[in-house]
């Protein structure tokens, strides 16, 4: 029955998608050229009495997903790929920095690759200018870890731009773990020892201007940092509350939610300590889902704002629907 | 156990949210005023060689849901509504027509409310601009169906622009329907009659550039038109085929998804036949989970694309993640 239903309507779909029977509506007379490019990466949402702008710095398509998530085996995440029909064999990885107007101060909370990263990344300034912020009105960049997605647009090509900043906040714990040389030498050669070159490089030029936050005080008017530790040793999450409004920054207490929020057991090879990782990832979505909390990731698709529901003992995220008014 | 991992995640958000403590960076010069502006409602994406375009025209909200869902009581409609973490008692409804540059085409399908209609509605023409493409340019309006917020942008004050295209094209069925007086005379006074009235108001302006189309036929080059009676008496779906590429748009075969891709048994006050339109639906809906097929909803929330999953005898619609290179 079903198979049947289904039948009558592909026989009247599918069939004529190659049919190639013309319409008698004329030829027209010029065709337009395709546009070839995407709309402006941003999003502007209230929370409270606050304007949010979500702003998309680009994307990053890792190729081969080989040792891509360290616990989980390569058919396995195939699988998690198609059920949220994705590509298998392939991830693309968005950087969702975010823009917090409270009125009174204007603060971008992590800065992006800059031009540091991929050439498909660093979109950040482009699409700011499209959002109408001026980076020079940036009074506070507040960075939740030292990975180079979070930290490399503070310098690079346009370097004056978000270092003429006040400050850049940046958490007390996660500076003290890059730049312990103890740390450094424990390194192995490749992805972490790069990481910790680059934090380097970057707390090179902006030393002077970083102000170190703790956790559980407000790093700006209305945004509270919290500890998320595991995916780095000072990962940092954010709460801004403004009025009745309420918002969880996550960070990157999960990378893409269709791989991490549906398998929050599996630990990408970005986490520095997968167990923690998994055991915070746990505990900050028990809490989101109990709370019924708006959330936002760095890399959810964007723009990056969802709610997160349990399913079984895993979750699902639901994304919001763009209002197109605000 | 899971209350107390959560109670310590709280109380080092959520009480801190309240604390007051400015943090230790200097006070800023000058606060940047908030945009209060969206950012225009464009989304691009290939389907095989062919590129398209979502178009936010709008949205509207409807205030009570008083008989919103002709066959659900509102416990049920609100039930869900929070399910989906939306606001209880109100809908808020969107409204996205599409472009469709097949290289040597530039088609729209369905016009949006133009300048009749709500007022948070009619942005079309400006999201089209933003977009980089000319109202001039369009060779062909396709229309699924009749209602207002489908045909309304062929009219009115921007009417010149639309209606120089080379053709409107109109569901043979759907206007056989509206353009009936036997018809009309048994339409019940209120949304129904006065629908009526609306489709021939803007039939007596582009009769003259109306091509009527038949079914199981392409209306434009690989865009195939295909029926899905029961919303309205001619209501039309499509299959866009590209190469490989491959498009399901429903048009109207569910309203919002929150509701009607999840409870496909529901009928919103909207469908003239509500057990054609539900019959309709589960067709539709078999047919595209089975296909695993990318679905465009004329009021799915933007850009307006997703896939299908099943889930007991309901669905669940996935949204696409933003791509934002293309």
């Amino acid at each position: 029955m079903e198979t049947t239903r289904r039948s009558v309507l592909m026989g009247a779909a599918a069939a004529l998608a190659t049919g190639g029977q013309l319409s008698s509506i004329s030829p027209s007379p010029a065709a337009a050229p395709p546009a070839g490019k995407q709309a402006p990466g941003f999003y502007r949402y209230k929370v409270g009495d606050y304007e949010l702008t979500q702003i998309v710095d680009g994307s990053f398509t890792v190729q081969s997903l080989d040792g891509f998530v360290t616990n989980a085996d390569k058919a396995a995440v195939n699988a998690a790929l198609e059920a949220a029909y994705m590509p298998r064999d392939q991830l693309t990885i968005i950087f969702n920095p975010m823009v917090v107007n409270t009125g009174s101060k204007l603060i971008l909370i992590d800065s992006g690759y800059g031009a540091a990263g991929p050439k498909t990344a660093g979109q950040l300034q482009a699409n700011m200018a499209a959002a109408g912020i001026d980076p020079k009105a940036i009074d506070i960049v507040v960075i939740s870890h030292l990975h180079p997605d979070h930290i490399n647009g503070l310098v690079g090509a346009d370097a004056g731009i978000l270092i003429s900043a006040l400050g850049n906040a940046m958490p007390a714990q996660d500076v003290a773990y890059w730049m312990d040389d103890g740390n450094m030498s424990r390194a192995p050669a490749g992805r972490l020892a790069d990481y910790f070159k680059n934090a380097r490089r970057v707390m090179g030029v902006v030393s002077s201007k970083v102000t170190k936050y703790e956790w559980d005080k407000e790093v700006a008017p209305g945004i509270t940092a919290f500890a998320t530790v595991g995916h780095t040793p000072g990962h940092t999450s954010f709460v801004i509350a403004s009025g009745s409004g309420r918002l969880l920054v996550q960070s990157d207490v999960t990378n893409h939610p269709a791989l991490f929020v549906r398998n929050p057991g599996w630990s990408a090879v970005f986490d520095i300590d997968g167990p923690k990782a998994i055991e915070t990832r746990r505990k900050f979505y028990d809490m989101a889902v109990a709370e019924k909390s708006l959330i936002a990731g760095f890399h959810y698709p964007f723009p990056s704002l969802g709610h997160a529901e349990k399913d079984g003992t895993s979750y699902r995220l639901v994304p919001i629907a763009w209002n197109p008014s605000i």
